[in-house]
């Protein structure tokens, strides 16, 4: 993780989170630990509990609590209410959230007397703490971090549109070419999805609700149905809108035997398992590992993948660690910044600022070897002058000359 | 241009402007005409003149000022400032720019009692309003309406993509497949064209200042270098930046002999037209029409295409009428919002609503015969809410699970 | 025409056609003269018809003749049948042709005497010369000149590829993303120009009889289906298929109003005119230059693009010269194979041999700039033996290792 | 693998090959017992070695002997060669090669007199076939399996496009977008390389001796140079030659610290594993699974994949289950032919005939629910016809018309 390691090297030198009691609700994985190494090293005390209680590595964080002296709620397997209320407990002035339970948990308790605000990672998340806003209920700033342009470039479109595809021929051994592949969602992650399901040979039929967006997916020379007309074209069904119930009975009963069900998104409600279940003869089979067979009643098959939980996350190895390396290396910025002028920020979920993305780009790219120009003087000027050029006016848009 | 037609339709039922003054300083042609007449449907009266004067098509002025009505001040090559001048006595209401001349001079008169405010079309012109607001000196809100989602998707990258690249093949009658192409500036319209040239089997190098966007070139798959290192390596080289001098005497030292200089840019600035001259051993010679050739001292000939003005403009014809109908419906939807609600912003650029953009986009996919499905009014609830759904959490990002 | 030049210069120096009869029935353009003369460097005598009487340019016709000494029997409008009387008077020994006019008509008159065998550069021209030899009625060796594997790779994939759909835009100006294009025919020229397509935003539906290409395109991400159901679907067709009628009344009937039909194969027979115009209620109407529209009982418009004639020719500018310089340096090789070694070949269609196409393929390479490899000798003789290598066997195929 | 079922059960009906004895010597994998099976329903004997003994599934052996009464010759991690002399003893009538042992075996025991003729599936063993035929030392008609179209469109350019580059990113879980992919060698396989590789936002080039295929890459918008230069761009290198020592010192020697060497051609020859252990300081440490590092005098790293043994087989599950299904259905086909009408094929290498191509083609598209259009009689005589199309000439290429 080269961005974040030169990101920990300044913070070492700097301490920019001196003495900050910095709380952090994540997937207690190696790469949380890379993040939390970073922190400690910027003077931060460190606080940390699990997302998910399955994913929790617990070497990881033993020499998290031992070695490095951070507080470590976070056991595999335990329930994670618990945890949360002793981290709750433990008076955070800085959050990082996955999924937003730090952050509401801190309000449920009326905990905000030394916090300054926090770091949420999921458009999920997000989603629950904008509504919390909208009802006058969320008194602190909240980064955006996983809506900074670095994120949605690196993580969104490029880390989730391979890992997707990655997750779903692992668990399938399917070659894309040729197959007909449904994207249900075109955010900058169903972009992706639909990039790389298109470089793989797929044909790819897009699903949108957002005008905007539908039409951008046609214009990049997708198909654009409504579900119901896809479901019946699609040999593979990837959902990535966020909102739930978008495959449910009613594709299910026109979907073709054989297609494979796949979800992207973050929480396992895109595919309605419940009126799927409810439409199968049988408990579904696992025909091999991460693939249940799902029989109805007039023979077809339909194969859903790892029980309909984000699939590049279960069927793969999760994102590539350069890309875990960007995020996280962003996340580091974003907490020095919230510790520093970002404290003064109104309440709200508000946005990484342009500066912090641009380092993290800049990081990136000297990791890849790539040079970039920069503006003279002059061209600086010529940029910002409101003068207009000595020079001929261009001729009509939309005429011939 | 079936989605402006919608909107005059609407217009001519609702009246929303009635008896406003609305002037335009746009380029006077057939596509600005349908726009004026929709303005004129919603009631308003209309003034205009004309951004560039050599591109007047004097019988759509004509027919302008007496079939309709309007307050024509355009003359095909007669000099814009009287002109200007003569709007500027009109007293207009709102105004619609193309490079922010009407804007400017009507701050400069200090003719702003019954204004409104305004619509910007271009780059450049929000360029020299933003630093008349960073200046103090902008005293009304412009609406921004190229930097509309809806335009972004339509006009920068997709119609611009594809008229820069017809408008150089036109030019030199060149196959792309197998030329290395260089673009510099990587904003919608530079990807765009990376885009279509590498649909058109172009080797693409890209040239980006910005860390954020070059990462994301890098990330397309684009080779991204300094413009140095690129100038050794292209076969073709299009200026897409919106600075000045992005190509000069340093690039054109090491290009290729029988090398391609287009511009894409609203401004003929950013191939240092002098510095080519001050290189070039003898006047440029007109190959063939459009293609100035360029003789350096030791021998090597640079094509400039069409004196460095807009390629896709000068060489092609234009934006397609659909991606104009686009533009122009937009404007018309603002222009609405600006005498309606609009009229309350604060001054200084302002976005244009995304509802605004949404309809448009709605409108366009209406006429591709494209439908979408709407969120149920329990999505909506999901989105909105945030209580966690009851459902598994996602196994950790990063982490085999 | 840099390889082409190339190929004249050798030629020059060596002679390789000292004396011979070579009588070409070609398109009489700047690009054939410049054929021509390559040949007549070589040593031949030259005589030229017009394979079009429409195309031949006077001034090209006159200065071979007058300057270069050809024997030309071309005159612009002028009637080819005489003129290609004359020409199997001159008793040629080798031809060229564009069609296999020149080669029938020395059939025909049994003027075989001194002929040694011909060159053909159209598809159309090798499918008669093959039902011609099925016949037993083809009595000497002619090279497929365009199905050398440089001239598929060159000239019909990326060559017709781009300018078909140049010709389109120019006629029509119209965005290409987001259109749905039809290709009718997944050769060489519809794969070029689905491709194209693609990268031009379309979304691109193939229809094709063979059904390894069939699978291809599909594997390619394309949309395979019958000509009837892509009907309802096209917003613009592209027939390159070689056989008439591809288009016809049952398609017309029920294609969207607005409908764009171009033809990309060589005879105006794809798409037939004669139930077009019988299902058409009136005469159709030219709405700009090149674009007939046909109005329907029902009130649905189609739009014919160039009369059903080859849409790249007629709309754009042909080809680029850089692929008619790939072309004519083949045929002017070819020229000099079947004056040495290949008039041993036997009678019939024979493959250009790929040293030819190497020796092309290399000097085009050249011309870009482009550097290869060799083999060591280490590494050939590797490649030439058969003695298995000594190392460890790959794994099985298809398994788990 | 529905296309050999169906072919599977066709024999059964039909019994083309009644009393014949088939020997193979393949990866004895399920997909193998699959194509026993449908052999054995044909009414053949079946012998069966190991072509890999690494390979080899014991159950699948021993299920095929006992409950199919194949005669199996494998046993999982046996010397081959005893196995090969039993076979040959066996004097099977027809063969299956994968590699041309058993056919080379058979010649050097001059076991010929039943000996019909054989089917060989890869390139490497073509080319040792070809040089045995060169030298006059092939003395029955062996069928190319692998090069029939249909193996070339499917297995060739998708099957091992994909899982080649599946078998990179399972073995480094690396982002691809972004990372300069070198692909070395542009035959079929390379092609599907360098597709899926650019599909995946990676910066590809290529390197190449055919002219031909070098002018295809640059066509296609990749970068085309020599391997010495590419060596010096590359973060990932992926060889596809068949050819020995693509990769060697010079080539190690200007590496960039951490590229990755993977190898995707047949045997394990293409990345030169002497000159890499030569130049490495250390012997080379497992960092993970499959990933070698070699650490070289200057500090940096080169990490090999897979010992340098096929990627795409050792580091992902090998083809999909579909690949092997359109590659096993064509041999089945072959073999039937090979017992018919080849068998008066004359000896040596010898194509499959298109016939066998179009109808696996045709099976599979019937599988993906593709529908295909057939020429009319009219159209079919069109075709075949050589007198000219009543219709006018098309203009001239090349020429404005």
């Amino acid at each position: 993780m080269p961005v974040l390691r030169q990101v920990r090297e300044r913070f070492a030198a700097q301490r920019p989170l001196e003495g900050l009691r910095i709380a952090a609700c994540l997937h207690v994985t190696a790469e949380t630990a890379a993040l939390m190494r970073a922190l400690l090293a910027g003077g931060a005390q460190v606080g940390l509990c699990a997302a998910n209680p399955l994913s929790t590595r617990d070497d990881v964080a033993a020499a998290l609590a031992e070695v490095e002296g951070a507080a470590v709620f976070a056991r595999r397997g335990e329930a994670p209410e618990e945890a949360l209320d002793e981290l709750v407990a433990w008076r955070p002035q800085l959050t990082l959230d996955d999924g937003a339970d730090l952050i509401v948990a801190l309000h449920e308790a009326d905990a905000l007397e030394d916090y300054l605000g926090g770091l949420e990672e999921t458009t999920t998340g997000l989603v629950r703490l904008r509504a919390l806003a909208a009802a006058g209920a969320l008194h602190r700033p909240v980064l955006a971090v996983n809506e900074a342009r670095s994120e949605r470039v690196f993580n969104d479109r490029y880390g989730t549109g391979q890992s997707a595809l990655d997750g779903i021929v692992r668990a399938t051994n399917m070659l894309l070419a040729g197959r007909t592949l449904v994207v249900l969602g075109y955010g900058p992650t169903g972009q992706g999805v639909a990039q790389r399901a298109r470089g793989a040979g797929a044909v790819v039929v897009v699903c949108e609700i957002d005008p905007v967006r539908a039409l951008e997916a046609r214009m990049e020379g997708y198909e654009v149905m409504p579900a119901l007309a896809a479901a019946e074209r699609g040999d593979v069904f990837v959902t990535v809108t966020g909102v739930r119930d978008v495959l449910r009975a009613e594709h299910f009963q026109v979907m073709k035997d054989g297609a494979v069900l796949a979800n992207a998104g973050h929480f396992d409600v895109e595919i309605s398992l419940g009126e799927l279940r409810a439409l199968a003869i049988e408990p579904p089979v696992e025909l091999i590992p991460l693939v249940e067979e799902y029989r109805l009643e007039d023979g077809r098959r339909l194969h859903l993948l790892t029980g309909g939980r984000v699939v590049n996350l279960a069927a793969g190895e999760g994102h590539p660690a350069e890309v875990m390396d960007i995020s996280f290396a962003g996340q580091a910025l974003a907490a020095e910044y919230l510790a520093g002028d970002g404290a003064a920020l109104p309440a709200g979920v508000q946005p990484v600022p342009d500066g912090l993305d641009v380092e993290v780009a800049r990081l990136k790219l000297e990791a890849l070897g790539v040079r970039l120009d920069a503006l003279s003087a002059d061209q600086q000027a010529y940029r910002e002058g409101w003068t207009p050029p000595v020079a001929a006016p261009s001729p009509a848009p939309g005429s011939a000359p």
